[in-house]
């Protein structure tokens, strides 16, 4: 059995990307007959949705393909599904953090407070007004992704799992999201590193790993057993990458990542590395500064020299080595056919190696 | 043909009732096991969803049980699916446009700032974790409203145009809410009266008129004829309702209404009685105080006695009256069965007597 191909998967992409843009070119021409204003904001979310790196699709058809499926047509569907969903999750996620840039540009928010603020808004009126945008924008991705899935689903009689995978994603990134958002309205009482994975798993991993995996199972026909096992690898793997952003997110390299690797510290976000840093004596000396919104390159390079010296990198690194060392149980385990497995595996890599 | 009687609406609404409380029995019990605050988040949802007065389900109802529609347990889940619609469209709608309370009780937004306030957070803050928690409910709302209606078309051949009605709700309200979005950031300018219309139809008639109409005749199997009938029946009785809303706003008795007769005017909000004003003589006066968030009562008397004497308030109730009438006349057209007639009609007196 060989692993899926590179050439196929991004064969595979590519019929997601046409499902993509079939959706955004039909809502755009449209909003063009209601106004020109509905029509930029339909073009806004399609550059949100544009150019990520699809990791929802590209896990779902791994696993649409590996375990036998055949009709990519309907799969592209469902994984475009899923990278709506994202797309609704991060535009309305931006909107409850008060983002209005990411990776380097603004966002739906950023670029509507901009043109509102260009056009002679107060800075206040423009930021109420690309929020409202937002909200909106963020409103009709996940109407979207219930659109999408109903064409993934006709006539399948798997049509009930499936949209169950999707209302349990929103549910679970909500959960998540709200236990994400009263972290971040105090960085003194740091929860704990449990806390803070749960979090991390509710609001991320579900919808981004086990979901999209098990739903490629599931339009497979996969069995039970290998539609469960691929949602606990899906969930360790899930982890290890959130750990992983983690640690990136303060000890990245902001030229690879995009990201200002100063800012979870000068937002005081808590992280799992922020969570184990919390129970050691060092904690006393990184909190004074920790979630100090003019934090000195100077300082933040000492608290991440105090991050080190507590362990507290060395014990988030260990922890997503373990959940990458449990996912690789999984796919060793007996449901996960050899082809799947050997498609998988480099996912883990790559977990791993981005923290190197 | 005798009309709906009112016992027999009654005891659909019950069961209407009885399926929203199910979905939220169900949310709530399951979001305990996550956290109590997911558990409160979804109490609260549950609340702003309670209390209203049912219009889009008893259109729904009445619209499929009068053209002959005997499976009132599907109707009731489609009648919840465009009521969860409604409360996640206001559940957002508040965070856009910064309202803490409706219906002269905190909202979700609200309650949630208020518990954040008490609790020592500092006001702005609060009012972060206000709207960052209701944007996550209202996502929560959206996500049950297809939800729903997955319950109302299993195995029905009447799924695709009863999705369709839902993507087509959730694709103008939208349009609707970004158009007033840019008119509720100035009120110097204001807008003509066909796009202040235009404006209230897409964010509010369509889902609410329009589409649980056409929804429960879709479902009773009824002919596409009475399907674009009644499409347009809700179209002017819904343009009919908006505007009664706005003169209300402005002329109408706080009691009755439970709002402020006062904010409409502080908040400079362009409704159609505004929308004719702004086009005589007496705007140069009005247009000094309108949207004066400390305007007094004396100055909003004033301004009263002005839209009266510029023949704005008579223009807007002019409107309301020809869309009451356009409404009427498709009721009397062909394609309307008599006991659905019947069963309307007393919709139209409704509207026009909230005016008087």
């Amino acid at each position: 059995m060989y692993p899926l191909s590179s050439s196929d998967l991004a064969e595979h992409l590519a019929d997601v990307e046409e499902v993509l843009e079939g959706f955004f070119t039909v809502a755009v021409e449209r909003a063009g007959s209601r106004s020109s204003a509905y029509q930029q904001l339909w073009e806004q979310l399609r550059h949100s949705a544009r150019g990520g790196k699809r990791l929802r699709p590209r896990l779902l058809v791994c696993s649409y393909v590996c375990l036998g499926g055949t009709d990519v047509h309907r799969a592209a569907f469902a994984a475009a599904a899923f990278e709506l969903l994202h797309t609704a999750l991060i535009v309305h996620d931006d909107v409850i953090d008060r983002d209005f840039v990411r990776r380097g540009m603004p966002n739906v928010s950023g670029s509507y407070r901009d043109k509102a603020h260009t056009a002679g808004l107060a800075l206040p009126l423009a930021e109420h007004r690309g929020m409202g945008a937002a909200v909106i924008a963020g409103d009709l991705a996940l109407a979207g992704a219930y659109q999408l899935m109903r064409h993934a689903t006709v006539d399948s009689e798997r049509a009930e799992p499936l949209f169950a995978l999707l209302d349990d994603a929103v549910y679970e990134s909500a959960a998540g999201e709200l236990v994400d958002l009263d972290f971040s309205l105090q960085h003194t009482t740091i929860a704990n590193v449990e806390d803070i994975v749960d979090m991390e798993r509710l609001k991320t991993a579900v919808y981004s790993f086990e979901a999209p995996l098990r739903a490629g199972a599931i339009l497979a026909g996969a069995s039970a057993e290998t539609v469960r096992a691929l949602g606990l690898f899906g969930n360790h793997i899930g982890i290890a990458y959130q750990v992983v952003d983690d640690l990136l997110g303060v000890f990245g390299n902001e030229t690879l990542t995009g990201k200002p690797v100063i800012s979870d510290l000068r937002e005081g976000k808590q992280t799992v590395v922020i969570g184990f840093a919390a129970t050691t004596p060092q904690w006393a000396e990184i909190s004074e500064r920790f979630g100090d919104p003019d934090l000195s390159v100077e300082a933040a390079d000492h608290i991440r020299a105090l991050l080190i010296e507590s362990g507290a990198k060395a014990q988030a690194e260990a922890l997503a080595a373990r959940n990458a060392d449990d996912a690789r149980a999984v796919l060793n385990g007996p449901h996960i056919p050899a082809r799947l497995r050997d498609s998988l595996i480099p996912l883990i890599d790559d977990a791993v190696e981005r923290m190197r």
